[in-house]
């Protein structure tokens, strides 16, 4: 049964420049529904990331219907809610909170189920025995659990941080089974793409590429015609990593599909109500490219 | 400037069936203004009344612009703000909080605002020397320094409480000077009323005529022809003593237009942007009349 409004919100550090609002309120304007997005920066707030609890309970309290989580409050805010979705379980992180009418806190993780949905969209025929992934932070565990769900045969994680990598593995293979993840030293990525060449493709789950941190995260040699490569940095919405490899010949997914569906799978949590994920693309282009020409300076 | 969006609020206690919600969403719509309107009911949330200092902090942390303020919150939100505008610093109660960009509360009190705008809408020419005026509780006060803001040459006040009839009047000669107000008990009304006549009118502040309070506020006998009666009740629109003053030939101002009033002044404060009062009156008419078909349950 639909609400006659709903009251939403991102808590984080950081997060003036966020899309969500944006992307939610324009969803629920075609949608015709009365929603409101609210930004709440723990950096503005003047709070250490341990207040997401206080946030938390403060925003049910005041009339919330949900919130979005991002960093750094992601794995700390697991404490202060009532249920988990097993896959926030599972990962260990929650990006998005639902209360229901009875004033319960559910945590659940978008980022997950969003980059299965673009990935099921964008490469939906992607060969997944072998993959590659480059990244092994918060977004690097959240699409490997993604593509470990979507049936992947083994994910061998590579990091600039060694334990960081071999930590992700384990906690895989202790959700997913053995055999399935596991650690690598970048100077194997040579052999490991070689493997997947046919057999799988590259996932991207670092810094690189954002706006701060130009460049490729790989020699682009190392990407091989035919081989398929996903993206997870979405600003800008064609990374250098995306056009190389476009230009070389492999099959890209770019990162603002997952940019949309975390946010489309969140708003269908939040109102019960279907997006539609086709237009909220359509607003990403709109709102990223208004972004690069300074036209949203601010 | 106007912003992207509005977020309020209302705190008070037993705060369900209020029509602001309604009555703010409606006229930000036809203005294309987003605007969302929570009620914060302090039984619902199970805290004191004394809980309205957190609740406005709470407030100003999660991205509202504002809130109004209801019994019996009024007065004890006072000591939570930053500063206070005139007529509330002179009322000693605050109905409505504004949060500004620096994150300062501002106070204010549209009840007074309201009531002198309806009035001066409703009866214009009506005489002010006599007035006298049935009820000394929170919103007795607030109409009492609206009919002296307005020009009333004297106020007497009863209450079936004779101790908080004197309070009201010593504070209102305080603030508007000697002679401007007395208490009296409900035994003088007949003499009252007759001084009043051609001079002046009734003002009724008191919750007699409210579903839970039916019946009359006073004699029928005692409402003269060709004076005035001021009404603050507006649930139901058309009380019992709106009915028999308006058989009984006297000009009459049902509470609606106060109720309206004091919310288009809100919503002024709340948006920086120009209600159109005319049409509010109108959706108050249609939401209470909808609630008296019980088609609004709940």
């Amino acid at each position: 049964m639909a609400k006659d409004s709903y009251l939403v919100g991102l808590v984080g550090a950081g997060i003036g420049p966020s899309l969500s609002p944006a992307l939610h309120q324009r969803e629920a304007d075609r949608q015709g529904l009365r929603l409101l997005y609210r930004l709440l920066d723990i950096d503005v707030l003047g709070v250490a990331p341990e207040a997401v609890g206080d946030l938390v309970r403060a925003a049910r309290d005041l009339g919330f219907d949900g919130l979005n989580i991002t960093h750094p409050c992601k794995q700390l805010v697991l404490g202060h809610l009532d249920a988990l979705d097993p896959r926030a379980e599972a990962l260990g992180a929650v990006n998005t909170v639902v209360f229901g009418a009875d004033g319960r806190a559910v945590g659940h993780n978008t980022d997950v189920t969003g980059f299965a949905a673009s990935f099921a969209r964008g490469l939906p025929d992607a060969p997944l025995e072998r993959v590659v992934q480059l990244g092994a932070g918060g977004a690097g565990a959240a699409v490997a659990h993604a593509v470990l769900t979507l049936g992947a045969g083994r994910v061998t994680v590579v990091d600039a941080l060694p334990g960081r990598a071999a930590g992700l593995a384990e906690s895989l293979v202790r959700h997913f089974g053995p055999g399935r993840a596991q650690a690598a030293a970048a100077d194997q990525l040579p052999v490991l793409l070689a493997e997947a060449d046919g057999a799988g493709g590259l996932v991207h789950a670092t810094p690189t590429g954002m706006a701060a941190h130009p460049g490729l995260p790989l020699p682009a040699e190392l990407l091989r015609a035919g081989s398929w490569v996903a993206e997870v940095v979405y600003r800008p919405l064609e990374t250098e990593l995306v056009r190389v490899a476009r230009e070389r010949g492999c099959a890209v997914l770019p990162g603002g599909g997952m940019a949309v569906f975390q946010a489309a799978d969140a708003f269908r949590l939040f109102t019960g109500v279907e997006p539609d994920s086709g237009r909220m693309l359509g607003d990403l282009a709109e709102l990223a490219g208004a972004e690069r020409s300074g036209s949203l300076a601010g």
